[in-house]
């Protein structure tokens, strides 16, 4: 079930780390298990670029039509009724992040649409959607409010934080931002810095939504649909390995007509399906944000030597790679964990590209269990 | 110089592998070095998606401004006066391909839009430019079209076919196609059948550009820029490595203000020069249709086991992959490699990616040169 929380007022805005203020910033979340009387038994689960706070359990009709659900989480639609949360097979009792022990938070990220304050939200000053006038928001940013979160859940610190790719940046910044409230951090198939590489992707994802003319400068009424569907299956590319798409689509095709050249390969034909079904539950100007984000994301900005920043870091680090990850190489994960000292590497092994750490859930467990004793 | 040959007509049309009838086929070839008496001494040189015949020597202001030249190779415009061809380090007196000793052919595919017939050209049967209605065409009539270009060169046999990616392609289907004709082959960071994950890279290019209104079902007059802007951009993404793009542009920005939305990285300017700089010179109809020709390409398309067609290569090869090509991946070429009985795999070391094949010089030197004797 997803909850609600209004964290921030006029008086006490959210100030970002761009100096820009904000306010009211609602935040959704939901929680496993229970919080001990100390609060001292709580992990934090962090989601990548369209993820949600849904991470565990089964999304049920009534949840979907509630209508405060309704109102906060048009995003979060009846497509979802049935299915289960990203890391449900990690979450639960008896299982690698067990809530027979543990009191696990799960929330929807600043700047996202499934609940969350971003730019689909009201300014308060005039009364109409941020749209692209929403402030620009930084990992920073996303990970302060989680903190503010946790302190209004009572919890008093985190034996752990958890998450992959853009969910992998908020883990490193929490073990830059909050040392004395975090034990270990779990980092997966993500990077200290956004690479020229990663900017490179992002931007032709943005650019396909900026000229698609429906999106007309984020004031649009209907979504930019021809935009963020090409956004997506670019996007689908750097989350899958070659290996994987030839597994699975080979040259199959529609029909046996060769020439025909409207006769799409199986693989066009699931980046199109991926495309029209982010239309159908994301937000396109947030996905401008929050791609933004991770470009700015550097552990280092502001900070002093990359090095220096990664070496400040306390906790004990799991970090995670995958084989064959192209959108974040796993040579990167191996420089992060020599450079922080209490991390040790460990490596999916799996054909399945950057989305293996939302696929190889044995893999996972095992190496999270191990770690989390 | 560019040379112009009229090679099909109405009793003697190109009968394409799809079956349909093209007529007539220009040819814009260039060459380098004399033929010798019984026309044995010939190589040729094919290039990839977006080249053109002009593979050595340097243009010339009066090539460009010349009446027939700008009427066949409009989109081979000034901004090429005084820039080298594309293999000019390799062919030259003296050089890795010897224009002392061998005559070397190179001519523009068919299909593409640098003075050989393509989609920008005049249907003879409608008086109106072909545009979408162009036939759909395949690496091996390009080939077809090749080899009818040396026979009436007075070629009568080939020491050696090389060439790189699309141009790469082409050099393995000569090997399956005119066994009688060739030498030996180099195909160079190509691959003997496109993956899926290539399907899926030239899919959200062509959608790119089919998603620009100006486009209008092939029937622009102005090129639909927006479209085939973002269309080289994700090439190019494709092209490089992550790592050279690290090291040519890291996280450098326009100007210092963090957090300005609109303060675009260095990375994301050059992408959008790359664009620009290609719709001033390639025709997007083109553009379709040999990313299509790509996507259909499989060596063993209507001949059988994919193995045994290789196998049944007869020419010496040499195959060069490209240490981090993640377009074509090495892996792929190494398997090229195994299967045809009389060939050897080198691979260039280098941190350019998939364009390596058109900067690393010196290494492409010393392994044809080698090979060649």
């Amino acid at each position: 079930m997803t909850n609600f929380l209004e964290l921030y007022d006029k008086d006490n805005p959210l100030i970002l780390e761009s100096g820009d203020e904000l306010f009211p910033v609602r935040v959704a979340y939901q929680t496993y298990g229970n919080l001990n009387s100390d609060g001292t038994n709580a992990l934090l689960i962090c989601h990548a670029l369209t993820g949600n706070s849904h991470a565990a359990g089964i999304v049920s009709e009534s949840e979907v039509k509630n209508s405060k659900e309704k109102e906060f989480l048009h995003r979060y639609n009846e497509m979802y009724i049935g299915k289960a949360g990203w890391w449900n097979d990690l979450i639960g009792p008896g299982k690698t992040f067990d809530t027979n022990k543990y009191f696990i938070v799960s929330s929807n990220i600043l700047g996202s649409c499934y609940g969350t304050t971003g730019p689909s939200d009201i300014n308060p000053y005039t009364g109409a959607k941020y749209n692209f006038d929403f402030p620009v928001i930084t990992v920073r940013d996303m990970v302060r409010v989680q903190y503010k979160l946790l302190k209004e859940l009572g919890v008093k610190k985190l034996i752990s934080v958890a998450g992959g790719s853009l969910g992998g940046m908020q883990v490193l910044e929490w073990g830059v931002m909050y040392p004395e409230f975090i034990e270990t951090l779990i980092p997966i198939a993500t990077t200290a810095k956004h690479s020229a590489w990663n900017i490179a992707l992002n931007k032709v994802q943005r650019e396909a939504i900026t000229k698609d003319h429906k999106w007309n400068g984020g004031n649009y009424i209907e979504q930019p649909a021809y935009g963020l569907e090409l956004a997506r299956e670019i996007a689908m590319i750097s989350y899958r390995s070659d290996i994987s798409f030839q597994q699975k689509f080979e040259r199959k095709r529609k029909n046996e007509n060769y020439f025909d050249k409207y006769n799409q390969f199986e693989i066009e034909k699931y980046l199109d399906y991926q495309g029209e079904k982010l239309v159908n539950r994301f937000d396109t100007n947030s996905y401008l944000y929050l791609t933004y984000a991770m470009d700015l994301h550097n552990i280092s900005f502001n900070r002093g030597n990359f090095k220096e920043v990664l070496g400040s870091i306390k906790a004990e680090v799991l970090n995670i790679g995958i084989s064959t990850d192209i959108l974040y190489h796993p040579r990167d994960q191996k420089e992060i964990s020599k450079l922080i000292p209490k991390s040790k590497y460990e490596e999916i092994i799996s054909p399945h590209g950057h989305d293996a750490f939302l696929i190889e859930f044995e893999q996972l467990s095992s190496m999270i269990k191990n770690f989390l004793g």
